[in-house]
């Protein structure tokens, strides 16, 4: 049973052929990996068994690590709206997931979790895996492993750092509000 | 009890404000209009909250139709990419929904629908609702008091005639070849 100071953070990065998680457990304001791995989704060929095989994934991991909460990396920009609509998509199915499941989710633009961890908004993705890596404490060859992971594992990592932020940063009282307050209109 | 020659479809015209839904019965190659009606979404600020109430109701929905088939009513393209990235989550979410509950999709573009029902591809929002009225022998006052929801019928209807067809009209191998067949690449 988890303790009044224990709480289990699940990091989402949705994409639409590989999907990536990292479950953190942050115990007295230490954090520590429990899980992480991808979801690979280019065995599908279909689009719709694809948005099936990530609610039920997200839903499963879920179920397994009980988060209480769920951080995903969330680009606002792509190169047009054909794959944005996509990308829609398969953020909507995960989320729907957490939703379902009555585990809130905070987004973060992937430049904020670059500059929350590296303290740079241009990091590389092997900048940042290092960094988590040594932050973590875990082995290269844990963290090499899963590569395409490590986003998702950076994103609930950027989430436990943001967790003592007052909550007016945080917070958004529109789509208008929140696209304002992450820097895009 | 469905026997085998009657099929519930559900239409779906997913927006980010109003969600149109429309319940068709199909029994014996006749149509007759079950239920119509909107999820209004205006009062949400929140986002997640707005996603959650989309996943609620539309689970409700198909809990208490049990439709065999849902087809959604989908626009492949949008003024910009933030309001695609934000339809594709309410589809998504949408989705997700039929998904769970094993549902079978199928997406009809804008354009699409307004050709089966009026062979015209640029016919108004009324020129399809009257028409549907006609067709399923509603009263004006009836279809009237769910404008809203006419366009979510109208996709029900426009699977229930595209349900003769041959399976390769419907079939998309890719996310590629969906779009190719939909006339987008």
């Amino acid at each position: 049973m988890n303790d009044k100071t224990e709480k289990i953070i699940l990091g989402i990065d949705p994409g639409t052929n590989l999907m990536g998680y990292g479950v953190l457990r942050v115990c007295d304001r230490k954090a520590e990996m429990v899980a992480m791995g991808i979801i690979d989704l280019r065995k599908f060929s279909d689009h719709y068994l694809k948005l099936g095989h990530i609610f039920e994934r997200v839903s499963g991991i879920i179920e397994a690590y009980l988060p209480d909460e769920m951080a995903i990396e969330a680009p606002f920009f792509g190169q047009n709206v054909q794959s944005m609509l996509k990308l829609g998509r398969a953020q909507g199915v995960a989320m729907a997931a957490a939703i379902h499941r009555q585990v809130p989710i905070t987004e973060y633009a992937p430049m904020k979790i670059k500059m929350a961890i590296t303290g740079q908004g241009a990091a590389s993705k092997e900048q940042v895996a290092d960094m988590l890596r040594r932050m973590l404490k875990l082995d290269a060859k844990e963290m090499g492993k899963y590569m395409d992971a490590s986003d998702a594992l950076a994103a609930a990592y950027c989430h436990y750092l943001q967790m003592g932020r007052p909550a007016s940063d945080k917070k958004y009282s529109s789509w208008k509000d929140f696209a304002r307050k992450k820097g895009i209109v």
